[in-house]
């Protein structure tokens, strides 16, 4: 595989991430996942906005320019023969003498990797964890960083039970987001999504969904969510129908007709 | 810096961390620090107990023997001329292919490195984080895993505020620990301690105060800890008396002489 770190292209066997970077020992880090289809990447400026708004967040300054990166990206996936990709973009901030407090003027890591695109066409079945909850209370939950093992223990549970994802709720236990998406749900006709606050990350595609559907940012509960016309999970990688939670069907256990005229359109 | 990786000395020049490692990527990792003294591993058999319980709960076996570990540990010191150090024992879920779900079959990666031990006899001051929240309903606030950005961001914002650390209060706004270490307080002649259930990492020498002062583990409001004869806090390092918080001294703003005798005891 081909990778690019620190702004060089080279075999992922002679990327030497060094064992004191703080991604590594601190989850000290912030990514994006990006889409790349027919080597364009897409919607790349709302995620480097992003990962510059995550990098403020956690006082973390993203050095290379946005030129320097859509080039990169795309140029990963080419790399790597493929003209369909998920590319995903790492910083860290790099290695820094031992302690939580960040070094003053750091040296941060980035790193770019593609992998084929996954087929997203097919629906999924998803389980609401009880292992965990997202927390609301952190920064984090609008934060793309890299402190993902809670997503991680949900994802396995889910798959131990069968199912493709877990919701995640937040402390008040209303709907948050899926392990590694948004969620939506129709409901009474209109497609909603829990704001910000409740612990969803404001995802890129997300806001295009809400922009295309109309939608609305509205508190979710379980009850509501198993209840929908519809359910769908939103990510940069696009739309998947959701036909059944905690092994009971959404609606007629179909993918939902407004989720797949959303899906063809984004 | 010599340091082991994968059961290996090396410079820490030559030690290569895969990009695909999910402990850089996901935070899909656990670790230990260590007080080595005199060359001599501090509670090993405790903290490498807590390391399995640990991998347990994430479903990661570690596969060293304690024996391997114990010995790698203490040589990690060694080879880098420290008689007194703080030894940093890292494992990750390793590399493997994208997405959250782990491998059927991980292969761990495992990281030793060494510092030298800081001075812990200056009492410090802290605040009380406004920023983040511990979440008690997650697992990972009884798991010491790699996802300390909460932890970074809170210990930023203190040094912002000229602390020493952060208090780090649970989503009902008791408090749980701070960003580095639990935390204790001297409370109408008791020792007390917030449960794990309110946050608190099960930190091994929280176990060894617990013991030694007939402390007890019970929920600790802000205005309780404020109000306290004398505060501290312990990690493997040691005992730190707290003089101040939010810039308001702990009693006469001098270090407890409990604080003082536990300290010297353990």
């Amino acid at each position: 595989m081909r990778v690019c770190l620190n702004g060089k292209l080279m075999d992922d066997a002679e990327a030497h991430i060094a064992p004191g970077d703080r991604g590594l020992l601190l989850g000290d880090g912030i990514f994006e996942t990006i889409a790349v289809r027919k080597g364009q990447g897409k919607r790349l400026h709302a995620h480097l906005e992003r990962l510059r708004r995550d990098g403020h967040a956690i006082g973390l300054d993203v050095p290379w320019p946005d030129t320097t990166l859509n080039a990169l990206i795309e140029r990963v996936a080419q790399e790597n023969n493929l003209d369909d990709a998920v590319v995903r973009l790492t910083v860290t901030r790099g290695a820094g003498p031992r302690g939580l407090l960040p070094p003053a003027t750091p040296n941060p890591t980035l790193l770019i990797t593609a992998a084929p695109m996954p087929d997203l066409s097919t629906p999924i079945s998803v389980v609401v964890s009880t292992i965990t909850r997202r927390n609301e209370h952190s920064p984090l939950s609008f934060i793309k960083s890299t402190n993902y093992l809670d997503n991680v223990l949900a994802r396995k549970d889910a798959a131990e039970l069968g199912a493709d994802d877990a919701v995640l709720l937040n402390t008040q236990e209303r709907v948050a987001e899926t392990t590694i998406a948004n969620i939506f749900a129709l409901i009474d006709g209109a497609i909603i999504t829990p704001p910000v606050e409740e612990g969803a990350l404001p995802g890129v595609m997300r806001a295009d969904v809400l922009k295309l559907a109309r939608g609305e940012e509205k508190p979710i509960t379980v009850e509501m969510l198993k209840g929908a016309s519809e359910v769908f999970t939103s990510n940069a990688l696009g739309l998947r129908s959701v036909i059944a939670i905690d092994g009971v069907a959404v609606s007629d256990g179909e993918p939902g007709l407004i989720t797949q005229m959303l899906a063809a359109r984004l």
